[in-house]
């Protein structure tokens, strides 16, 4: 185990790689004199126009952005608290839920809670996030764009997860979809979460998505909504313009 | 998408970073100020060979392997290939897939026997690799393990790869399970794979584990067994001591 103390600051600190992307800053002293010697060759056989189109695509790689399924892109707990309220006559309500799980709001019956996440539909036909969608699609015209959920800690949810992946994000090709359980494992630029205990080792920026349960976390990089996710990564693209 | 002509180089040399954990070469500039004051604080309430134990479990961070499973933990090819004899009459032994894949020897029926991979139990029954269960629960002791696997190729295999490694590898805890199918996705030390594929963009050291389709594959670090990787963790072992 990584003691907090070695990665604790990472998640909370801007990169210092501005306009580098973890490839850029890890392979490029070899990368570069390569890159240089097909640059010389290449462009004796393309324009001057396509082969800054080539450069910009393959030369210069693009960053990469691992994005969390539940509460970020899938909407988990309102379905979660719909059942619930079903099965024990509650009418809790996302405010309800401000700092909380509603395993830890309601611990007497957290077994109960958490068997229903257990069922092999239960994450097929959560609701998608507003504007996750066209954001995501936007965004993947600039970064490596990977799916990483903690779908060990429900195996059962294997199927439909990557379903409904396949139905509601199906601009994304299916290798970049990640299912794991200790998040430290993604080599991203980026990691948008809802649970901050995956920023703790994680290697890049981790930001935020803010869900109820995680309303008074302090010291992260935070995103309230989709909209605040395309406003991020237009301002970190103005910071990285040379 | 990265060009090869960034990452090529990596997995084909002894990563630079001897002794550093890929952890302790991105994060300790600041994990080293905050041990530091840790030590200070702690060594007044710890025995010294107490805060020895310590010191080499925490603050000198595990490095990392990842390992995936078909060809390398679990023998794949020996079930396809009987499966395929069955089906087609035929004898073909490991011999005949030297440098080849079952599907690129047989282009004429590679539909059929691809479809084979996506019966829901192919690969619940695989044979383990011989002394993979032995070594890896010794290198499990100086590393973190990760099982990364590209079952993302074949969806259907995921509650049977999951079963799989809770029956064989009980002792590695399951949120190190990987299912993906990019695997620079990885952030790992070494990845030991039978597909140099995975190499091309990975950020550690690639182990090339022999199998009949790649023995033609130069160029690449190669263990050709368990105990050929035993060896080599052992040697990398004995030249990182300070």
């Amino acid at each position: 185990m990584i003691p907090n103390v070695v990665s604790a600051g990472t998640s909370r600190r801007a990169p210092s790689r501005r306009g580098r992307s973890l490839w850029q800053e890890r392979l490029l002293p070899a990368g570069r004199c390569a890159a240089v010697v097909i640059s010389q060759t290449m462009t004796l056989q393309l324009g001057k126009r396509q082969w800054g189109r080539m450069e910009r695509r393959t030369v210069k790689s693009l960053k990469r952005i691992a994005i969390d399924m539940d509460e970020v892109i899938a909407d988990f707990s309102e379905k979660h608290l719909r059942l619930y309220n079903d099965q024990f006559g509650e009418s809790l309500t996302a405010e309800d839920l401000r700092g909380h799980r509603l395993w830890t709001l309601r611990p007497q019956v957290a077994d109960d809670i958490l068997s229903m996440l257990d069922h092999p539909l239960f994450f097929r036909d959560l609701s998608v996030m507003p504007d996750s969608q066209e954001v995501i699609a936007e965004l993947a015209r600039d970064y490596e764009i990977f799916i990483a959920t903690a779908a060990m800690e429900r195996p059962t949810s294997f199927a439909a997860k990557y379903e409904w992946l396949k139905e509601h994000f199906p601009f994304l090709p299916d290798k970049n979809f990640v299912f794991c359980g200790d998040k430290s494992i993604i080599y991203a630029d980026y990691l948008i979460d809802d649970s901050v205990r995956h920023f703790k080792r994680f290697v890049g920026q981790g930001i935020l998505f803010t869900a109820s349960h995680n309303i008074y976390e302090e010291g992260y990089v935070r995103v309230k909504d989709w909209q605040d996710v395309r406003r991020y990564f237009r301002e970190t693209a103005r910071g990285e313009e040379p």
